[in-house]
């Protein structure tokens, strides 16, 4: 059931209705997926007119970013993947990646960022900021040095690659190869990427 | 100017239509990217009603995966960068994926790849059997060896994350980092999937 209606029995005000939607986006997009998800169905589902949730977000695309939130809390799982032992750091974010890649549902908004990011420039931009806020950042923080945002991007360019080609592509044979033994040679790069030697 | 008949004077018959929308689609994604192509356009300057467009190939998805030719020919150039010395295998494919993808024109068909696969997961087992077919297998039949495609498949992640990171999302500091120290960073990468240790 969905509340129309706040605890003090008047119509909801606008901020009220803009966090309803907001919920119900976040729970559906997380349900279906975002292609499986309408603007339509959001409205209908948040008891409010679909136009209003136009009115609010704009497309789909707009929404989606608004909404969307990584199935981790990067600050946290950062520090505790990149801290402690350096020669096993890329195992253990490799170990993560793909735990949390693995996971029908939680890969979920992951794979809704890169279709979003594909679709159009003005998506890209949003995206872009999303994941430098949330992720190339956070990881440089624990990298400290000069170098740490740009190896930042590059631990980011083989994760979204990996999403992209086992999980949206599903190429044969890295969709189906066994978890353990791509985790240990994902780790090597990512390993490479944070602590190794690169061109100065 | 647009031939609209053949050079006998009668009206195209279907297998000339198809080829005449064809080579026109070919000319406009490669001008005008994926995105700012439209079926309308094709009809219109290939001068056959833009509902024969959508007759032969359905939607516009369809019509570029049916046209879109890598901006290299697969088979000769894996073989030129994948034979001769080892050791620098991994530095000579990335100095082409960098020629190519920082060109401007010759890397629209591989975006216009990327965005398609994204889209739909119709599109993306379309994306993939092209892939397959023009990439991995050429790669892989270079190597030899039994995890010659698996090899194959890890290259094209690291190639697929690193254009959709920099050309797509265009994440900084990977967007405009150095090309020559980028291609010594990445062609690290891919020497380890080519030809290094992986875990067996």
């Amino acid at each position: 059931m969905t509340q129309r209606r706040t605890h003090t029995g008047r119509r909801p005000g606008p901020n009220t209705t803009k966090a309803l939607i907001e919920d119900t986006a976040r729970k559906l997009f997380a349900e279906l997926g975002y292609e499986r998800t309408s603007l339509r169905q959001v409205g209908l589902q948040a008891g409010v007119d679909p136009m209003l949730v136009t009115h609010y977000f704009g497309g789909k695309r707009d929404l989606f970013l608004a909404v969307v939130e990584l199935p981790f809390d990067p600050g946290a799982v950062f520090e505790a993947v990149l801290t402690g032992d350096h020669d096993s750091a890329g195992t253990r974010l490799a170990t993560l990646v793909l735990s949390i890649l693995d996971d029908d549902v939680r890969r979920r908004p992951l794979l809704g960022l890169v279709r979003a990011a594909t679709a159009e420039p003005e998506a890209a931009a949003l995206v872009r900021d999303f994941l430098t806020r949330n992720i190339v950042t956070p990881i440089a923080a624990q990298l400290g040095g000069e170098d740490a945002d740009y190896r930042a991007t590059l631990v980011m360019s083989q994760i979204m690659g990996f999403t992209l080609t086992r999980y949206v592509l599903r190429l044969h044979p890295l969709a189906d190869h066994d978890r353990q033994a791509l985790t240990a040679d994902l780790g090597g790069t990512l390993q490479r990427y944070l602590f190794g030697e690169l061109t100065p």
